[in-house]
């Protein structure tokens, strides 16, 4: 597997930013989070003018073995239809892409039906994962070929020119992944992580919390060693988000981490190096209660809470125009000096 | 001054909205507030598929007599200098309109010294308010020739086309009009619902605490009348965005109220003509504490909240995308069957 490097910040740009905002025409400090969000691009990017455009949104999109268990509100199936759907521009995330002027990149890197269309980029590990109730969802090797997928296909958007990786997925059965990865990480409580994903009923809540226990009992991994923890549990799609999160932060370029799926992603790509968390803004809040724990591992604070729940990437696309804002605003806005308006007596 | 007829929401229009919101290519209510915001857009456009853009950004400018108490952190010059960096493009919110593609209007109601500038509306009712610590702050009839000012200023940009009314102010001083107007209107604790500003020490709050307080026993107002209140306490420009809102809610364009001062004044509005409330949203949560007190007025639950206290619109300028998105959302996404996906089992 590609070898990441990822270099801290660069603390002496984000300080230079943070002077000289306090030189722009306002209150000092009355922008709040805005400021924040451009002394950290600052950071990243070790420019204190940062350019965050064009963004860029990759999506990956991969089937789960686990979905045999009865664990969603939609079959197998859609994973290959909304993947159509999004090739042809109506999924919310295309719309929300083209809203941000986006380049947009889905990834097919496990659907477990063949997809063919023009724009997508197949790159397919497996026909989807193997059921994790059942036997590890991938081999290690697989695991290595999807987070290197994710690297080279971030690598090229980057390559292309986006200045703000925006990382979704799709991938009917992922929240009882993502929820399987975290348990398993951090020994954290299933029934406190698990949600109603794409819209289950209680009973079929009680039914996916059940399997996913089960399967922390039998299946065997290292809790040190987040390849394993991947391979036990999936999904390729996620580890291809990892994959794209790491390629993103060695190259300097800001990151804005999804909902519940892709904030696991991000724990993931954070516990194979910890720098890539410097790289990542948190766009939103989602409803579901397992993304509030994956934030808090984090320790990053949402942009928005807007009780939204499909995933997609929909979330980060939403809340890049407030990164753009940051940054046109140490670009643009005029000095104390420069508009001769009076600072504070 | 201009009879404002406001229609209520169309229920039909937006009961047509939520249910084709439930046909488009997503798990049902996925989307959260979007969907909300959409559903809203439609009751006040009468349009299942609501245009929001292009929006328009009105900011009114005035000063107030109050500043000679010392209640503020910049002098009172600083109202007409700001006034001059917008028209020259320098201020935060002439950054935020560029980035929404909003048409941007400043208006003069009342600044103490003479502006001059071509993109300038020069609509002076007169140099300032008047010191409420001494005197009413404005005579009735100056009061209601700036709400006459924000409706003719309104109607002209949505006139030229503007599908989304953003309102902003600049005037030094304005904090305190704010809270005495609140206090009065409601009898809330002063203490409560005063803040800092732009600025101002643990000191000079007190200071400004017991000014209005004092000012609030001084005045004589009838409560019942929010235009008898204006006159008690100013301050044009909140005039000024009392009637721009009012004009926006008749034409049936909605209305992104901004933080403090502005939700100040749409509680105004709302006091003049309760069905004005319902082509507002409220964009974001100030750090001022009267804030929350105005939002909870409204029953308006704020889109942000970035800790953010500069005015000017700023706050409602940087939500804007969040109604464009909700408007591509139900213009845009495909539905199940357009799509051919599957929908829930």
């Amino acid at each position: 597997m590609t070898s990441i490097q990822i270099q801290p910040l660069d603390v002496k740009a984000a300080e230079a930013a943070a002077k000289y905002i306090d030189t722009l025409t306002k209150p000092q400090g009355s922008l709040g989070r805005l400021e924040e969000l451009a002394i950290n691009l600052a950071g990243i990017t070790q420019e204190i003018f940062p350019t965050v455009t064009p963004p860029g949104v990759l999506v990956f999109a991969a089937d789960h073995g686990v979905v045999e268990e009865g664990v969603s509100a939609f079959p197998k199936s859609v994973t290959a239809q909304m993947a159509l759907n999004f090739l042809e521009g109506g999924a919310a995330i295309n719309v929300f892409s083209k809203q941000i002027g986006a380049q947009f990149q889905l990834v097919d890197i496990g659907i477990a039906t063949t997809v063919q269309h023009s724009e997508l980029s197949c790159r397919k590990v497996r026909m989807g994962t193997r059921n994790f109730c059942n036997e590890h969802a991938m081999t290690r090797n697989e695991v290595e070929q999807a987070i290197e997928i994710g690297i080279n296909e971030a690598t090229s958007l980057i390559n292309k020119g986006i200045k703000c990786l925006i990382v979704g997925e799709m991938g009917i059965g992922n929240t009882t992944s993502s929820t399987a990865l975290l348990a398993a990480l951090t020994n954290h409580k299933v029934e406190e992580l698990v949600g109603s994903g794409t819209g289950i009923t209680s009973q079929q809540l009680k039914h996916k919390i059940e399997r996913i226990e089960q399967a922390l009992a039998d299946r065997q991994y290292d809790v040190k060693d987040p390849i394993d923890i991947l391979s036990a549990f999936g999904g390729l799609e996620i580890a291809g988000m990892v994959g794209a999160m790491l390629a993103a932060a060695s190259y300097r370029i800001p990151i804005i981490v999804d909902g519940f799926i892709c904030t696991t992603a991000a724990v993931f790509a954070v516990q194979m190096n910890e720098l890539a968390s410097d790289y990542m803004f948190a766009s939103h809040q989602s409803v579901e209660p397992g993304h509030r724990f994956a934030l808090s591992i984090l320790k990053k604070e949402p942009l928005l809470n807007l009780q939204m729940r499909l995933g997609e990437g929909s979330g980060a696309a939403i809340a890049f125009p407030l990164l753009h804002s940051a940054s046109l605003m140490i670009k643009e806005m005029a000095t104390f000096a420069d508009a001769g308006v009076a600072n504070k007596e």
